[in-house]
């Protein structure tokens, strides 16, 4: 077993720091993570940690670029100060999404964050339901990704419905994880696909592949951001006779507009996870949030007396 | 522009590159790779190549960890040959699909092939349609990733069929591809799922979803292994009532039982490229081979005097 | 003399890019950077880059983490875009304040910048008066550091004073350069000297060190944040019978209260130049902005074609 | 001491791994290592190594390049799997012969091995008699050289001859190696050399350089692979008048027509260790196995616990 | 806690190694560290080191690059004898004051040796008061920088003086390092001003920035070298009515005429450390040596527990 | 072909970089190398190095550790003065004979010594006879490695002789190259081999493998440091019968008493080059320098205009 373990908090999700040290038993590391007036983010632990098996606490949720480099400063500190090991715990890796060349001259966002906090000073990572598994490859260090699906699934699987439940992709690229749900609720699956219709690219249409007439529909999403997308996928279930929608994802980004037009919609239930802050102001009723702080506590217990993370899934 | 571009091949596909070298108007380069008695591969470049713009031709095709020894040493060959620039040309990427943990404690292969090739000494990649796009980020060095779509497409496009297409995912993990060519194809798009049953996993069926019968489908696959999905796949959508069934692929593997399984099954064309080479004793009269020389020739033009890649795909 | 020359602007200051580019006599590079809805902000090159000698200009200016984060993500396109050179061109290099553990446990975030830049694919750096010279030796890659002290040298010694005149660095850390501007200006030197006094270092104490009782004061700073130091040391000098007080500076940060701060105190001029944007808003009639693009530009010039850049300067 | 010593294999010589778990008095760790049918090499750790103490046993013998690229993949999986240290065991490094440019354009493909399993994962090497010593220097992370040399010595040493004995270099670049046999036995040194004659480097003679007459020989090489070299050289020892030979090496990788050449020479007995698998087809009544997996099993205790490995040669 | 502590010591200054040994209630390391007759620096461990805590001490003092390229030795022997950590302990950094370019094409040796250092195999570095504390910003591993500041101060403190006292700064460059000590002593501050006159270059004026007069003067300088500078200010105070002149400097290089120049000049008293050896010879009546070995040899014991470095000058 | 070609000197060999310069026709490129009184190392270039292609002329000669560390600083000092390409033209490798670890815990100072060239800045090496060829390895950059062989071979076969030849390697190291100048002599080969007799290794005795009486020798050998080892062998030669005996190396060293003992010896002659420099009062009648300017010359000549190196030797 390694040093003593602590867990310390960037500004971006201070709560889920607090009930993580909460589960492990704990006290919060001290430390300040602040800017000063020319916005020059400044971070001052406040206690010894020299070979101490060090994690730091910080999804990459708004504001963007400062939660990431709040982060990368962080990391650069504990390094400086000879912790033994730090482990950056990300539940929402930001960025996640330009993790391609698909068209020419674009970065590789996903793989530069991934290079940033090596460089920083992680020795390691922990996050939650990648936008796409391969992003671990982006790391040489080692990386252990969560999935919530469990819990998202375990809430669908107690639920009683009206009709029948299928399990509806709300995009082509997201109709792995669909399916995962689909098999753990022994549901069928469906997918929306969107095309761009005409010249110029200016009219999309929402096709769903797949039966979902007169059923109950649950649309999988890793993250939502504008619910923009959301939104037309439900209208159309709904269009096509689906009985009832209800909706899920495990990054409840819900930026803009988004919660405006999840309370205007008819979508029955969205249920999320707090690897992100939800602010009050966002709780609609129609909103469950699923607590993820067990789960990263239970994965950092494991990771510091070197139990096996695979078994918590199995 | 750089200095004088050189074309040399590895032993996996020298008429590939020859043909390649044919395009570019230039003679192959000479080089000798062979093994020594004890299995050791050995690099002996035949011509000077100091401050030259050096590409090297090789998929990782069979023999897999053959040939990429082998092009890892021509790679460090080339770098202590004082070449300026060398580019690896990997026409298929092997290992592609071993990109993600998606179990406890294997590798992600297609990752550490990236970085094996860079500490060999490439300075570039060129390659053609990835298993997945993200394998891109794998890579730190500028990796050009052509498809071979717009050729597979128009080969299908100038075709006449009994009934209306659709373009049928053989896959929900090549979904994303098959509608990049239905819209090409202006046709809709369906998409199989593979459902594993029952305990123990033992028993899988096979779920269309969306429609096809009474069409003509034409299943998009990156590559054709051993055939055995393949021929699935052709099977139930035979049995869903489907007119006829054309099948294409960029990277045609055809290993052990494939060709025999292709033979005998009601597929009615299977169309691919030659990213990896294509025996005679496997050019059956239904499997069409398209040329990839010219894509990768024209590349290679490019890259060497600094021209667009992306204009090549508008 | 290498490729093309192409020079491509972030957000942080565009203004200075046009005026770089002007001077070159070339037209400013094409490329997209903004933001998502999500926060994640993305690049879009829109002309071929390849080979090109390519600048990126951006001085990490407010909003500082956001100019830093999209200047990592440009770098990075530029890099997987296969220029053959990018220089990150930073006119105000932001952090430079923290350039060292003064204190337990503290990053060195400009240390961290550095390997940032370098990790996300810049090949040089360019720059302007550095907070500390010594931060040329956090990069391994070359840093050429331009000065604006000739400039603002040349500023002050055409005008004339109604006594004589000695530079006065406002603080112990400052007085290198101040000591450069006065030997250029053949003047004295006096220093301020904070000094906190009591126990819980609750009040600090300005002193003057040196002469300046009925001269005429120009003091010297690397940058000014909110005026808060500036306004003290030009109130303690007007206290200690300094005619007129003149200020200059390189990088005007002018967060918060600065401009009222500098509008209300007896400074008869501030002499700034514009390595960060100035908005309209604050430029007072007291403030005089002298352009710094001709010195870029000069620079890049000579960068491009291989000319000395310390000739410059001599 | 470190956590929990784990020992594993690939497919490249289980039954040493068998032995050494066997001395070491621990289970072999489980794991998968196989091809799929398109030959892409899988490994799957079937037990938690989170913070263990990993050694990968795999020479690097046939099929070289597939074990290499099995130990490389191994490496990998335990790197990305949180292995506390993991430690190559590289019993016979294929490839050793290839550790310099003596012509113009080869690889240096030892070093590029070395690299190879270091950016793969490797934090230490233990092996076994490397063709060069120099062989360490192209690893930056610790190399643990064992030598079979006493095993062979003391086999000799306890044996009695006709005559007296001469030990032989079979070669120049293998003349210290046979010099510290000879001084191990107490024997003078003779050493054979090859010399190309005539134009066109056709004809090859063997001179012996030293006294052999009437003596027994005892030769020695560090690898036998066709055994070409080693029957002319037990011939020509012959026609000078040696009474008998004897010839040992630590690696007999007897590839090809060895075995066939090997029965039916003069030789009197081969000696050699198991750092390479030796087939029951090849061990012929005049070839004597010294079994290695002391030697190798001792090292790992010493180097898991902190002891010395040097002491085991004093 | 680590694995047991071990002090190796070059040739640089063994005394402080054996006091610090001392301290630590420890043996100093065996190992031998000599020059073959072709000058090569060649080093032998003699105990076992394998994962080991091990640190090395090494001044960068006279003769410098001997001593530099010893230690790059040692810490090349140290890694591949397996020590699981290594602590250079340079007490006196050479090279510090080649810290920036502010000339063109010079090199910035400081970063240059911290580079040297990690690539030999140092995993931390201990020393004290660097030229510019920007110096710990030129590594990416973990520099703990002590002070001798409090040890000075403190000797300043207890003695008693004929005037008020003053701390002049010899050198603009090291006004910061004095305001600490005046702050310390609670004195005043004063600057001395080098300043190059007329044409050419040929004179320089040494100016006294602040009240000096009737006071007794105490000089803070990091080093002393040849004591040019040094008896300039001392002999400028005096000619400025300074009652009596104390000096103090951490690092007591003392090279060429430097003793001479102190003993002949009106200096009362100069006081140091002996972070680098002083010769007998040179321990003038004048010159009072403080032991650096207690400051260092707790450091060590702190790094090697785990305890807080910073703790120690609270 | 690159940029303008410069050559730059150290202090190490003056004379041989001016003729190198000479032989390629150019001034030698003009720079300051020296130690200020604290026997810190600077270096300042004089002219500007942008873009250009600078080849730096440093044997690892006496004083070895002051001449490294010139070479690394110079190195530093290019690399930030922003040079296109930086060639370290390296004669005389030091440390090459601390190759490898031949006793526990000892460094591998070859490789150390490629590791800080790299690190410093070099991009390729130019050098001549390396001690082991395997050391070509301890580089990931392009080494050229010329050779002394056909120089010191075309001097002895111009040449008469009373007897017969034989080429005597004076070590069994160093065998493999005297079998070379034996094959291009087309004369056999012998070998001196020191063998530790007793107990406690006192006394060494030293064997003649291979028939020399009545011949005439010339022995061979990298480099000759205290010509210790050269006359036991002149010595046992002609005590063994030789007529006269002739030596040759590529490296005089020649430290401490070896010009006394060659000048006292029964040897007919010594022929070097000047890869190090030979100082006047070592020229001895019998010591004959063969200049090696010439074949470095036209081998940057090569390199920088992109022609073979190997043609050199066909």
């Amino acid at each position: 077993m390694m040093d003593e373990l602590k867990v310390f908090s960037g500004n971006a999700h201070k709560s889920l720091a607090e009930q993580i040290a909460k589960y492990l038993g704990i006290p919060l590391g001290r430390c300040e993570v602040f800017q000063f007036s020319n916005e020059n983010t400044f971070v001052r632990i406040l206690e010894n940690v020299r070979q101490r098996d060090v994690f730091v606490v910080q999804p990459l949720s708004s504001p963007v670029n400062n939660n990431l480099v709040e982060l990368l400063i962080m990391l650069d500190a504990f390094k400086r100060a000879s912790a033994e090991r730090i482990t950056a715990v990300v539940p929402y890796y930001g960025y996640a999404r330009t993790d391609k060349k698909d068209q020419p001259r674009v970065p590789i966002t996903a793989r530069l964050v991934a290079d940033l906090l090596t460089v920083a000073g992680a020795n390691r990572v922990l996050t939650v339901d990648l936008h796409a598994a391969q992003i671990q490859g982006f790391f040489n260090i080692p990386v252990d990704e969560l999935t919530a699906l469990y819990l998202l699934g375990d809430y669908f699987a107690q639920k009683t419905y009206k009709t029948e439940i299928v399990v509806v992709a709300t995009d082509i690229g997201i109709s792995k994880r669909a399916r995962d749900l689909a098999t753990r609720l022994n549901a069928p699956l469906a997918i929306m696909e969107k095309r761009r219709m005409g010249n110029k690219d200016q009219t999309e249409t929402l096709n769903v592949i797949g039966d979902v007439e007169g059923k109950t529909a649950i649309t999988v999403d890793d993250e939502i951001d504008t619910a923009g997308s959301l939104v037309g996928v439900v209208n159309t279930l709904v269009a096509r006779g689906v009985t009832e929608v209800y909706s899920c994802c495990t990054h409840p980004i819900l930026s803009g507009p988004a919660i405006q037009r999840i309370a205007s919609c008819p979508l029955k239930e969205l249920v999320v996870t707090d690897t992100v802050p939800v602010k009050d102001s966002k709780k609609l009723d129609k909103i469950t949030v699923l607590p993820i702080a067990p789960l990263l506590g239970e994965a950092i217990h494991r990771i510091h007396t070197g139990l096996s993370i695979g078994a918590m899934f199995e």
